[in-house]
C-alpha cells in the first residue's frame, strides 16, 4: 500500500480533502466506513472519526448513523477571511498609514441605526467620521457609532491621535458580533473624501459588535474603489 | 471555584475565546500557563495545550517557547463565509431558483483571462455568460472561462439546463484556489441584463480554481445591487 502512515486528525483530515477535491470521492458517493480508512491510514479509529466530524461540521460531509458517511450532494466552500485593524491592513503592504478624524460628537442616531443597536430612540451614541489613508491617499472612510453606556471611557476618549477601529479593540469587549460585506455606490460626500467620481462602486463592511445584550459599536467601513478582499479557497 | 469542568479541547477554546472578546485577557496580557489553566479547568495538560495551539494558529494568542504565551495584540478577527451554489443560496431563502444561458463559446479569451490561467494566450477556452435568477428577477450575472484541456467533459455540455456553476462542482476537480471580493459599477451592458440602473454597486465574486498545478476554471459572479454576504463574528 503507498498510502504513508497519518499521524494525526488533521492529516487525515487533509488527505480526505484533497481526495474530495479531486473527485476521487465524488458529491454524493458513500466513503469507506472508519474501519477500513484507519487501516488503509495506519491510524486509530478514532482518528479517523475526528477527522470526519470535522469535517461534516463544515458541510463537505454527509453523516447518517446507519447509512454510513457520504459526500455531500452539495458541498458549500468556505472562504475564512482574515479581519484586521486597518493599520495592520496597510502597514502589512508595507505602505504608510495615517489617520484623520473628521468629525466626533454625540448625538442622537438615526432610527435604523438604534433599532439595529437595540438602544432608546432618542438615547444619545457617541458619533465618530475619521479616514484612515495609505501612503497619504485616501483608503477607507469609517463611520461609526459607538454605545457609551456600555463603553463609558469613550467619552474621554478624542479620538485625534487613535482610530476607534484600534482603540475599541483594546477598550470594549465583545461577546459575538455580526459582519456584513456589500457594494455601496459612493455619495457626492463620500466621492469628495474619497477622491473618487461620484457613484464609484465602494467595497463596504458593516460590523455590529454585542457584549452580552448589548450593542458596543455599530460600524460601517467604504474602501476606495478597486479595494479587493482575497483569500484561499 | 465556580468555573465548570471542561471536557474537550473545543470547550477549553470557547472559554479562553470568551475571556478575549470580554478583555478579562487584554491585548498583550501574558495568560497563565498550561499546567494552572489545567487545574483551574478540571482538565488534561494537553486539553489546554490543543486549545491554545489553535487560536495561536488563528491568530489570537503569540506562543513562545520560553517566554510564554500572550494575548495578541493585534488579534484578527475570522470570518468563516459559506459560499454555496447559487442554486441553493437562492433555494434556502425559500425562493424560487432559475437559470439562463446567455452565451456560450469557444474563443480565445483576453490575455488577462489567459494570464491568470497560466494558459497559451493563443489558446482558446470555453466561455459561458449566464443569469441566475430568483423569483424570475436576475439575482446573479456569471461569466466564466473553463479550461477544457482540464475539463475535457465540459465541450460536450450545452449548459442550457444546468448551469456552469452547479456542473463544475460535480465534475471538475479541483486541489486550491482564490477567491476574491470587491464591488464593481456595472456596465451599460450588466445593467441591461441585471436590469439596474447603469453604473449601480454591485457586490462581485472572482474565483480561480486550480488542479495541481493547470488552472481549471475562472469565474466573475456580479451580484445585484443591495447583495449582502454576511457572517457572524
Amino acid at each position: 500500500m503507498n498510502t504513508p502512515t497519518f499521524r494525526n486528525w488533521q492529516s487525515v483530515q487533509s488527505e480526505v480533502l484533497r481526495r474530495i477535491h479531486a473527485r476521487e470521492w465524488k458529491p454524493g458517493d458513500f466513503i469507506p466506513n472508519e474501519t477500513d480508512l484507519a487501516l488503509e491510514f495506519g491510524c486509530a479509529r478514532t482518528t479517523v472519526n475526528r477527522a470526519l466530524r470535522a469535517l461534516a461540521d463544515s458541510g463537505l460531509l454527509d453523516r447518517r448513523r446507519k447509512a454510513g458517511t457520504r459526500v455531500a450532494a452539495q458541498p458549500v466552500a468556505k472562504a475564512i477571511l482574515d479581519i484586521a485593524v486597518i493599520r495592520s491592513e496597510i502597514e502589512e503592504r508595507g505602505q504608510n498609514y495615517s489617520y484623520r478624524l473628521m468629525a466626533r460628537q454625540t448625538t442622537v442616531p438615526p432610527v435604523t441605526v438604534s433599532a439595529a443597536m437595540h438602544t432608546n430612540a432618542d438615547d444619545p451614541l457617541l458619533s465618530i467620521r475619521a479616514l484612515h489613508m495609505s501612503d497619504d491617499a485616501p483608503y477607507a472612510l469609517e463611520d461609526r457609532w459607538i454605545n457609551t453606556s456600555v463603553v463609558p471611557a469613550a467619552k474621554d476618549e478624542t479620538f485625534q491621535d487613535v482610530s476607534a477601529n484600534e482603540w475599541l479593540l483594546k477598550h470594549a469587549p465583545y461577546t459575538h458580533g455580526e459582519i456584513v460585506f456589500s457594494a455601496t455606490a459612493a455619495s457626492e460626500e463620500d466621492s469628495a473624501i474619497m477622491d473618487c467620481p461620484e457613484h464609484s462602486a465602494l467595497f463596504t463592511i458593516d460590523r455590529l459588535t454585542w457584549d452580552q445584550g448589548a450593542a458596543v459599536t455599530k460600524a460601517r467601513i467604504l474602501f476606495g474603489p478597486g479595494h479587493q478582499l482575497r483569500t484561499a479557497l
